[in-house]
């Protein structure tokens, strides 16, 4: 891990300019296509060239349990995250046929789920069945919090190998808006009074359970005290497997020179995460739509980065991912293929009075 | 055009019911896929069936001249409105990049553009070159205004024949902001004082340009006392052909049951007349992006529809369509692909230890 957050390049702002340069000359008005002007010069600022491709797409799903869940956070049973998984990769999730429609591909990967499961296209690294219950003890070792952020970064590298040219980030983890939640205060360092202000109903929890939830973060940031300018401190003591693995993949991808999709609340909290590991990360980073999920406007915040898609989602798995990649597939549509204002002069041959 | 009005069916809401009862069904949290549910179950109350197919897809982009346009009310030479119209055909514009990487056909129509156009791929509906200079006189006659709606009406009738089965609006046509904030500002019945709201910058104007516009606006508000509750007199007296047409076009996907998909300022301008003229239009219509055009906001609130992106486009063209049709291609992935939790129930071969 610290070789790769050592190792990240910024972006060549060189490219974003030439890019911009190249846009402003395209036959319409100044800055009239907004957000996808500034995507496609983005993108040239990543990769190091004006020659943008990203034909070839991926969305790495992170799957794993949660030892809070025991705690009664989550509407949903725990099996729930293993039977996904596998629904995930027999193609029958949101994410998943999302995905085919638009020839995105999924990774799907085992960090920590709660039992065995043996799937041809499932990647097997999982690091344990399941993290600690935090409520009790710290969810994790050190060790296994650096262990989990490394199996991001190599699902990155093989991702490179195998020529995706983008990537988005999904997950699957029964309980794991409520590790995202006390991460995310944890970050921000919070006090008590605020941390409700990062807890959200999750997939959809009564009053009761909502306040139990909060609860449960209160009194284990107070138990563990996770050090809020050690990411890694905080992982270990009330993160999970997933969030782990995810800001991997963040990170991966920024030492790979690989733009990345960020969907949804527990995607936004590993990139804030990653971001604080290596602030380059930032620019390598694209946040899609705006989660339901309570904290996301505050980690967007954080982040400084505009999400283009309002659609009131909150399933996870990366199901937004595949949209936000029209977007930059429109984006360089318009940067590879509009005439130019040279170009753009038209054959008089069409025009019978237009002197 | 009284006949296709008329004629319009309320969408079926038992379909939309139907869907929603089949989207509560499928494998996620309630309610956890936003506004993709909403969409579908709404093409399904359009469609009159559960088994939805919105493979093929067009944009109808309506070109025409504003006679307006000698005041000095726009950024933009009048003849870009001509060199756009090809260059659109030709593949070169925003729209038809875009269009393109996402398969969807681009229909151009001329209504009124100010010159002769002969390219093969034209339609050539043109009721005259360029409508009047509304600062002197009514921008066209009743009859005229009628006569542009039937065109987009008809251009429907032929887009359903050739199997088109959801279209896009879109326009090209140098003025058309001023028309559309003139219009908006009759159908509002805005007070003088009131219209700087509904009037932007269209493609970039200066200050003084800007104030200019607002007077015009107000100027030719007082001059013809166009009829608020009366969509053809206010289409007649400061309105354009393309205005027209569009209107049509929404009137049309109406009639032939095609949901239709409404993209920047003049196109949701246009859809306000159209649900003027019959309510039940409204629940054909999809809005794509937040346009960055001041007035657009005022519009939406009328329609009271939500709009799913935002990119800070206002390039117009109907640059936008290709886009919602992507949210809406993943809508119908999901309503038609996903597994139900009946169907996620998983083959236990892959599961080793739950139990």
């Amino acid at each position: 891990m610290e070789n790769y957050l050592k190792n990240i390049e910024k972006v060549n702002i060189k490219y974003y300019e030439k890019a911009k340069d190249h846009i402003d000359f395209l036959a319409k008005p100044l800055g009239s296509l907004g957000e996808l002007e500034e995507i496609s010069a983005k993108l040239c600022s990543i990769y190091n060239t004006l020659d943008v491709n990203v034909d070839k797409k991926a969305i790495i799903v992170l799957a794993s349990d949660n030892g809070i869940f025991e705690e009664g956070v989550a509407s949903t049973p725990q099996e729930v995250t293993a039977i996904q998984t596998i629904n995930i990769l027999e193609g029958k999730t949101g994410v998943a046929v999302i995905a085919k429609q638009f020839n995105v591909d999924v990774i799907v990967c085992d960090v920590g789920i709660k039992c065995d499961i043996s799937h041809p296209n499932l990647i097997n690294k999982k690091i344990r069945k399941s993290t600690n219950n935090f409520a009790k003890k710290e969810a994790m070792t050190r060790q296994e919090a650096i262990q989990a952020i490394n199996v991001g970064i190599e699902l990155v590298n093989k991702a490179k190998k195998d020529g995706y040219k983008i990537i988005g980030t999904g997950e699957m983890g029964i309980g794991n808006t409520t590790t995202s939640s006390a991460i995310l205060a944890s970050l921000l360092g919070l006090s008590l009074d605020e941390i409700e202000n990062v807890v959200g109903v999750g997939a959809g929890l009564t009053k009761d359970a909502y306040n139990k939830k909060v609860n449960l973060i209160k009194n284990a940031i107070e138990k563990h005290k996770p050090n809020k300018n050690d990411v890694i401190d905080i992982i270990q003591k009330v993160g999970g497997f997933d969030i782990g693995a995810m800001i991997g993949v963040y990170i991966g991808c920024a030492y790979n020179k690989i733009p990345v999709v960020v969907d949804g609340f527990i995607a936004i909290v590993s990139a804030l995460c990653a971001i604080k590991l290596n602030e380059n990360i930032k620019d390598y980073i694209f946040l899609s739509h705006k989660s339901m999920e309570k904290g996301y406007i505050l980690a967007q915040k954080e982040i400084e980065l505009p999400s283009y898609l309002d659609l009131k989602m909150r399933l996870g798995e990366g199901s937004g991912c595949p949209l936000m990649f029209s977007i930059i597939d429109a984006s360089v549509a318009m940067f590879k293929n509009m005439a130019t204002f040279d170009e753009a002069k038209i054959d008089t041959k069409y025009l019978e009075s237009l002197k």
